[in-house]
């Protein structure tokens, strides 16, 4: 499990390679809450989402050996193109397993943006899996998981230690929950930091196997993908399940709808582009199912990678 | 003709009721246009553009006669929203005439979140004018014009002496043209700063007056009003216009498909919302008509209010 200190080791680590995102606030949030909101903006990281500090942070630690040969990842979201432009930054090979149904834009972006391999499979978890693996078995890559994996893991922390120095006196924390990564990295790095600071993970109701993890005491999987927070659709790994049990004071559960207001809010009047998953926290912070008046509250805006062809479309239409 | 001095007093009056707007930048950017890039993002000031300085420096300098009847304006957009919320802050009665075939969700905007006393009329000039002065004769409200007013021109201008404090040696300041408010201010506050800063204008194609009566040395006339940057459309005043003509080195033209590649860029990779004439600055940067290797630039991105509705109904759906 990493400790703090690997988190900020992480942190001086990866300094050069990511930015600095900012925290941005809001006087309607704060008088809608009553309370002082400080979001952490990582839809401003590279690559659009927190996952490009985990990924820097792994790949940085591989032996000059795992270098030479390369890594390799199977995902279509924001972590293949954090692993595909770390990889870039360091020069070593990458190779990105997407689905062959993935997206013309993001297989494009992966392939020329990042100069990355992708492999194409069938849409399946199975196709994936099996193709990763004998691409390993021939040429020894190294295989990056997206949260269960502690480089990666203490890379995501260091978003709240950013936080935790750019905003002092901060008295909770809220992150979404998907895999565990991000949750399990702003728990260490807030506990590390001050263990008076309430962590509170956030989780759409219709994914919860964290929140029903944590309350039966043993991994809970999820029964269905339903929902419009796609970041958030996995599972817990053993390793996440034991550090969000240790360092997670509570994990709140919010509907689709409270998802979706969260995300218009912030669009409309914060004027941020944010994904539905990157809402969840302040989603969580919005159900006041938490007593939150009056605190200093910081909030971590996990990404924002959306599909926007379609409001274009509307313009090019117009223009055209 | 405000003076460079009107600026500063300005900033210092409306200071408490303004948001100091944050200044982004993009390592994407950068590399593209090979310069150093300073966004002033005004998207996101208070109602979500730089209106909300003109309108507060405005309304706090009338007597207190003027405050006792009340303010009117006539717009469906982003100064009316302005006046309204300057109005409220400074326990001003406020009037906005609108179309009656304004969005709903903006009147009720303008009603309910702040309190202004919305008019509705007929959806021509005319019906707004006449409207206008009938309830000015009957009340002795006080008009603001959008931007033929002194005081709207150097509470535009406070944005870019903001953005000149926070950002160092900066060499050229880019802006859009509608009727010249925003301009006027900017190119005050910047040639006050330091008159060997460069100040350039961004005008769309199709309506472009402000390139047309520079050229000319007289007033130009928009013919059409065929373009996305809907907040660019009206023409420039005589005020407006000597002022642009003694500070503004250059005004540029660019197509509807370069305010959309700007604005789709700033969306998609920088994550901010911003409305086609809040890009336009930056599709003037983008162009490269003005060499800009190598140098440090200012870009007023003016504001962030785009209906959003359409977005959303698609997630509505995706969850209901």
């Amino acid at each position: 499990m990493p400790e703090y200190q690997d988190i900020i080791e992480a942190y001086h680590r990866i300094n050069d390679y990511i930015n600095k995102t900012p925290v941005i606030t809001s006087r309607t949030l704060n008088k809608k809450t009553e309370a002082d909101i400080f979001l952490k903006c990582e839809n401003f990281q590279r690559v659009g989402a927190f996952k490009m500090r985990g990924a820097v942070n792994a790949l940085s630690q591989m032996s000059e050996e795992q270098k030479n040969k390369g890594v390799i990842t199977h995902s279509s979201g924001n972590h293949a193109q954090a692993i595909a432009l770390s990889a870039k930054l360091l020069n070593i090979h990458a190779t990105i397993v997407m689905p062959r149904t993935s997206p013309k834009v993001k297989i494009r972006a992966t392939r020329d943006t990042y100069d990355a391999e992708v492999v194409l499979c069938e849409p399946t978890l199975e196709a994936r899996q099996t193709t990763t693996q004998n691409l390993i078995d021939k040429h020894g890559y190294t295989l990056i998981h997206p949260y269960d994996n502690e480089n990666v893991i203490a890379g995501a922390g260091t978003a709240a230690y950013e936080l935790l120095n750019q905003v002092k006196e901060l008295e909770m924390i809220f992150a979404p929950i998907g895999g565990g990564g991000l949750m399990s990295g702003t728990s260490i790095a807030t506990k590390g930091f001050d263990p008076g600071i309430q962590v509170i993970g956030v989780e759409p109701e219709n994914v919860n196997d964290a929140y029903r993890s944590l309350q039966s005491g043993k991994i809970q999987k999820n029964e269905t993908i339903n929902s419009i927070a796609d970041g958030l659709l996995t599972n817990l790994s053993e390793r996440t399940f034991s550090i969000l049990q240790k360092n997670v004071d509570q994990i709140i559960t919010i509907s689709e709808q409270q998802i979706l207001d969260a995300t218009r809010f912030i669009w409309e009047r914060m004027k941020l582009v944010v994904e539905p998953s990157g809402a969840c926290s302040l989603g969580g912070v919005m159900s006041k199912e938490i007593p939150i008046k009056g605190k200093r509250i910081g909030v971590i805006i996990s990404g924002g990678n959306v599909d926007l062809s379609h409001l274009f479309e509307k313009y090019e239409n117009l223009i055209n």
